[in-house]
């Protein structure tokens, strides 16, 4: 099958490589309708993570059902179906509590590669949630949304505990940003304050519901911030970059009390424990448990409540991956979306 | 009046320094009952606080109220009264939120002093509590341990959200550490595991309630914990200490998806923002919101439903402050009260 394989910073080709194929009677094999490139994918094709040889890539994924394992009973062939960029068993105490994404027994879909005509899914029952029926082709970049960047800035959103009568701020305009910016609206907040300075994220983030916009960065955008709250900061911050800076922009945007939900992947950060304990906020984050909330997020999307979709600038097919990262490397696109 | 000052790292001194006068109408003044030694004053005692001149020491304290500026409404003169290590109006949103501790108006009473015979206490309504009437000796220990170690024990327990069917750790055997032990038990915990290498105040923690002891520090620690937690870790963990190596072993002890609660003063803490985000625990602390339990744990005093007192294992007249500032630097005493 065609896939996309990185083989050197900068360096990604579409290419053959083997078909999956089921090895644990858990797994399924799913045929791919769309996949997309996602933020954390730019890391290693930017060199920032290192490389052990061409590597598959992608963990975002949405597709109907070929074969699963003797194993698995809650999909079956032909059913179209949405997971997670964390294969999860859904049975574990972990699981059980709501982190699926810290599952005992997880696997990190970029370790398999969904940038591809077919992928094998690990723990098909806990991972794959199945759709009422085959989707309206207009739904499709919706529900791809929901695989991993809806579903994380949804996660942010929680983690930040945005809801009635809160005023949200959100660092970080890529499509997990702006997407917490519409999981803030969605989940009731009074004031969701988007902080970009790129005009037309800033557009998409009013479209999502930001309320303000704030385009001044780090200390800066944290003096603004504070102006528009009382002085105080924000009830609920949510991180959706990773860096030093975005790191420590968004604890010091949140009141003391606060929370501070972070999902952009931490690279070379340390957080001072002195600045953490006085700034008196809640921190939580990670890997976003995206399956938690799907069946939930599905329902949404299929009944048009919400359109995470619009985050696709560019769409384009698999065999012009190496343009969807190029477009988003240079910051051309938001989020490629890569059709079958 | 007497006070007990630092001098130079090392060196306490009790002496005469001027009376603590009304400046602002929400002022108070009182006499001491008692008042103790802290673990956090031996960060200046020890040196690792830098000192610019003598400092009047203290922050913990139990008294008679003297004296009441002109706005001062909820405390009277004679009024038997405890209040929190920091001073907090209690009518900003920061309080009204229930984080008093950051207060916009707040006065850290440690830069006021209550290791003498009267103290100001700024903001009093807010900060002041004043008891149904005059306490029996033997509750003295016990109110003074409300003023700031069993607040501050309290607050990492609840921040850790210990509670029914949690298993709470807590790192760290000191005071604040002891207490926690008897919060998380009091909040409801099945399980609860000191970590704690010294025999007297194992006995002492199982004496709050504490159902395993860890001995082991560090990651050796953590594998333990790990052993006796079907290897997932504990639901809830307390950080009262505020190294670089108990606070890694605080978040290393937790679940993922998991709460840590961190009241141990930071000092040189860098946290690694990858091990943050892989973690997935749910991080909150800083200067804890006594005054918020106060109402609730002088009443379960007074009632003599807890002994948080019993953490006292010293007990001098304030001019030997010396000594007491001594034994606790030396771990000979848990924790020394200072009697007027």
């Amino acid at each position: 099958m065609r896939a996309a394989v990185l083989h050197a910073p900068g360096d990604i080709r579409v290419e053959e490589i083997a078909d999956p194929r089921i090895t644990a009677p858990t797994d399924a094999v799913i045929r791919l309708t769309a996949t997309c490139v996602c933020g954390s994918d730019l890391w290693p094709y930017r060199g920032v993570e290192s490389l052990d040889g061409p590597i598959p890539m992608g963990h975002e994924y949405v597709g109907v059902v070929e074969e699963v394992g003797s194993d698995v009973t809650n999909v079956e062939p032909g059913q179209f179906v949405v997971g997670s960029f964390v294969a999860s068993c859904g049975t574990c105490a972990i699981c059980r509590s709501g982190y699926p994404s810290s599952c005992v027994h997880r696997v990190f879909m970029a370790q398999v590669g969904t940038q591809s005509e077919r992928a094998l899914i690990p723990h098909a029952d806990g991972t794959l949630v199945p759709l009422p029926g085959t989707p309206d082709a207009d739904l499709i970049p919706d529900l791809l949304a929901a695989s991993d960047v809806l579903g994380t800035g949804w996660f942010g959103a929680v983690a930040a505990e945005a809801g009635p009568g809160r005023t949200v701020a959100v660092v970080g305009d890529g499509a997990v940003g702006l997407l917490a910016v519409l999981a803030a609206r969605q989940l009731g907040a009074e004031r969701v304050i988007a902080m970009s300075r790129h005009e037309p994220r800033r557009r998409l983030a009013a479209e999502f519901g930001a309320t303000d916009i704030v385009t001044e960065r780090g200390d800066e955008g944290v003096a603004r911030l504070k102006e528009l709250t009382g002085g105080l900061g924000a009830h609920s911050v949510v991180e959706a970059v990773g860096t030093q800076e975005s790191m420590q922009q968004a604890i010091r945007s949140a009141r003391p009390g606060g929370h501070v939900g972070f999902v952009g992947v931490n690279h070379d950060v340390a957080l001072s424990g002195e600045e953490l304990f006085f700034s008196q906020v809640h921190l939580h984050g990670g890997p976003a448990p995206v399956r938690r909330y799907l069946p939930d997020l599905i329902d949404q999307i299929w009944q048009r409540k919400i359109n995470p979709g619009k985050v696709f600038d560019l769409v384009v097919p698999l065999d012009e991956a190496a343009e969807a990262y190029r477009a988003m490397d240079e910051r051309r696109a938001v989020k490629a979306m890569l059709t079958l």
